[in-house]
């Protein structure tokens, strides 16, 4: 009967994730044990991706007392509020039409954030950010989306376009570029050097797409996803030189730019990197950089803001850019203005800046504690290998996994990772990410995202140590 | 030098409204004034478009405090917030992965938000709703564009997808159905009759576009965008048995459902209708309704949320609605609790009902009021009719101008509309939509939103008068 019987082969032809199928079984085990189903878990621990307030990490207090004076101003009288919250909230108010929160901004961001993310640029690089180089999309995806579409050939007539594509890749990728109709181009990081980028790799990986695609962009995430590699000067200077001789632009995804750690790692920003260069490069090269709301200390996932800065951008795309955010009319105000809470924290002297350093540094502690601990014991792991997490949010861990486990999972017509997850999942209640989505070929990975509460970790930890045990002795019984 | 030169022909495509340049026209104006330019007046009023709290309406409190305690708990223990605010919240905190506003939520939206809307929609219709037709996207817009996109043939080899659609119609529909590469199928509704929906002209609408396109399904929006007509029992009963003999799919845009004005006028929805007819038309019927936070008298337009509610959907389907919403990964999470909020808001004995009614009924006279006062003014005026706003928040004038102000145009090259658009934007500061935009052919409208203040609509009609007026005479000087 349906008049939406023939969905559109572009919906169709979209890739469907281990991840979507995982988080169904993971939402279907939730249900059995409301029911009543007697497990050996009481719930679901979700560690597959980044959603840190699930798993026990607290908001920043500052970032909420604003936000909640913004929405219902008459908290501005309450002396129970820190002195600085109100102030700020008063100039929040002050940047919203209406003085609500309630009115549409600018489609591209209220020019009050633009700025204040600006500002941020120029502090953190030392050189100047022009705020109407700044976009404010709904989170990093959408971000991302919108330039994916403006890139692409899709009905031009011409071969598909091509992103050269880092594998493994942040796990909701494929499926963005699926949907943007744009051809993945991938590009092996090299897992024996911490997941450096490989400038022999690249080279190969564009010839080779040369004649099926057109490629036009080179994403990179840094610090990565999920391989947790960050990426030093000279890797960077590299991949900007390669994207200037091959006329590429860059797709940077710097959301993990907070999250870095151990002895010697340090995030750099491409832009800062670009404009130390040599000045024929900072003619040619194209720059987008990604940054959210979701992947620093706020961790507010919920709450659905981002920002992409463009570097020499043609003034005449800025048009087309801003008529695709036209489409979403508005990005979420609580969204945009955490942007700036984020960005411009309290500083020394004002009256939240002591709590707010002592819950940030707390965080920071929690996830170079949990990269650690999660690093040594699944490198003790028989049959696990895990390079260290020197930035980002995840540790992505090799599966050597026992003869016997893998032709069952061919038998089953799924990968061993993707098996791996789903009886990890049924049998300890821990949720964990298939590398497949990452676009590993060849060899199989687990994604953990340890920005969770140290608690919740030591728990994964231990559920997966004794599964991880327990599959590599039980498989030995069917014959390695 | 640019990787980005050749913008995706699909984005080019996309159609740029008059809204787009009288926005840019009306931020030109704004800045101008900032820079010390002098003008007759000393701000810009918009009333091109629904934005509420920008033109003086105030949000709902209860809304607004439950959101705040909600992003700051600690305001749970703050006895100086109604009772029913803060057992609300408790619920709505518990309701959230993680007790927090910064997590995640399903793709498709919270189950307690999903049970809620159902709820309400089985008390507004007297016949059951079930969560899982229920979908949470950010906004109507991108509702439809979801929608829009499973339908579309786009790369399928196919004739395009086409939609009939009212003219005239939303401002924003024609650009997001380019978007969606789905073709508009014209009809018109009789300006006479009150811009009713008529039969006939349905009929001759299809047959016109059968051999250009694959229509498949017909958009209505009840109360009408921008027209303010509101249907009878009857008339939605002839377009679901055109769509049940046609095999079109019924997208019903009911986000005006709570304006309704005048005597005799009464918002039925689409799906009681259809269940309240014969039951032949119950299986053959597929109807996607849409509801959000932006039209009724909350007015959050920035917190971005509205629902779709799917009747006689494909199961098929669902998979794919979801695979798409999955894209958006989560629907900003204050927007999806204050639907809560706006379906289910204070009832008798609560300590907010009070406020609540009084605020709510406050906002109904300002439209009521409005709509009457702009009706009867702009009826006055010689060189304008306008039919009555029997609901929505728009009045929909139509201009007969002097041929001298429709040659000027001519000369310069743009619709006599949005000639008369920008004139009164540069000479009064008002900005009020082109008809253009809305697709009607051969004659011209204005848009004007009322849903504003009393004082701010005072001060629109009073200047669109004098300039009305200024440009009939001025007209006349060079000649009809």
């Amino acid at each position: 009967m349906t008049s939406l019987q023939h969905v559109s082969c572009k919906v169709k032809g979209i890739r469907v994730s281990a991840q979507t199928k995982l988080q169904s079984l993971a939402a279907h085990v939730t249900q059995d044990i409301k029911m009543g189903a007697e497990k050996p878990f009481q719930e679901v621990i979700d560690v597959s991706a980044g959603d840190p307030h699930r798993a026990g990490i607290k908001p920043l207090s500052f970032v909420r007392q604003v936000l909640a004076v913004c929405l219902y101003p008459q908290l501005l009288g309450d002396s129970n509020l820190p002195e600085d919250v109100r102030q700020r909230a008063l100039r929040m108010l002050d940047a919203c039409d209406g003085g609500s929160l309630g009115s549409y901004t600018a489609s591209s961001g209220m020019l009050y954030c633009k700025q204040s993310i600006s500002e941020f640029i120029t502090r953190r690089d030392g050189v100047p950010s022009n705020p109407s180089d700044v976009f404010i999309p709904a989170g990093s995806e959408r971000a991302l989306m919108i330039i994916l579409k403006l890139l692409s050939n899709d009905g031009d007539g011409r071969p598909p376009t091509g992103v050269l594509t880092p594998l493994p890749c942040p796990h909701t990728l494929p499926v963005l570029l699926d949907e943007a109709q744009v051809t993945l181009v991938p590009f092996h990081l090299s897992e024996e050097r911490g997941w450096a980028v490989d400038l022999d790799e690249l080279h190969r990986a564009l010839k080779a797409a040369r004649g099926h695609c057109e490629p036009r962009a080179i994403y990179i995430s840094n610090p990565g996803n999920p391989t947790g590699h960050v990426q030093d000067r000279q890797s960077i200077e590299e991949v900007i030189q390669f994207a200037a001789s091959e006329r590429l632009l860059l797709l940077v995804d710097e959301v993990y730019q907070d999250c870095v750690y151990g002895h010697g790692n340090k995030f750099i920003s491409y832009k800062k990197t670009l404009l130390e260069m040599n000045r024929e490069f900072l003619d040619t090269v194209e720059l987008f950089s990604f940054h959210s709301l979701a992947g620093a200390y706020t961790a507010e996932c919920g709450l659905r803001a981002g920002y992409i800065e463009a570097f020499n951008m043609d003034p005449k795309l800025k048009y087309y850019l801003d008529n695709m955010l036209c489409g979403d009319l508005t990005t979420p105000v609580t969204g945009q203005l955490a942007l700036d809470l984020m960005l411009n924290p309290p500083t020394a002297g004002d009256a939240s800046y002591d709590t707010h350093i002592q819950e940030t540094v707390s965080i920071r502690a929690t996830l170079c504690r949990n990269a650690q601990q999660g690093h040594e014991l699944l490198n003790d792991l028989p049959g696990m290998s895990c390079q260290p997490a020197a930035g980002g949010i995840y540790l992505y861990p090799r599966l050597d996994l026992p003869s016997g486990f893998t032709k069952q999972a061919q038998i089953l017509e799924i990968g061993a990772d993707v098996l791996y997850c789903q009886r990890f999942l049924e049998e300890e209640g821990v949720c964990v990410g298939a590398g497949q989505d990452s676009g590993a070929a060849g060899n199989h990975h687990l994604r953990l995202c340890f920005f969770v509460s140290s608690e919740t970790f030591d728990v994964v930890l231990a559920r997966l140590s004794s599964f991880h045990l327990h599959i590599m002795s039980e498989s030995k019984l069917f014959g390695t």
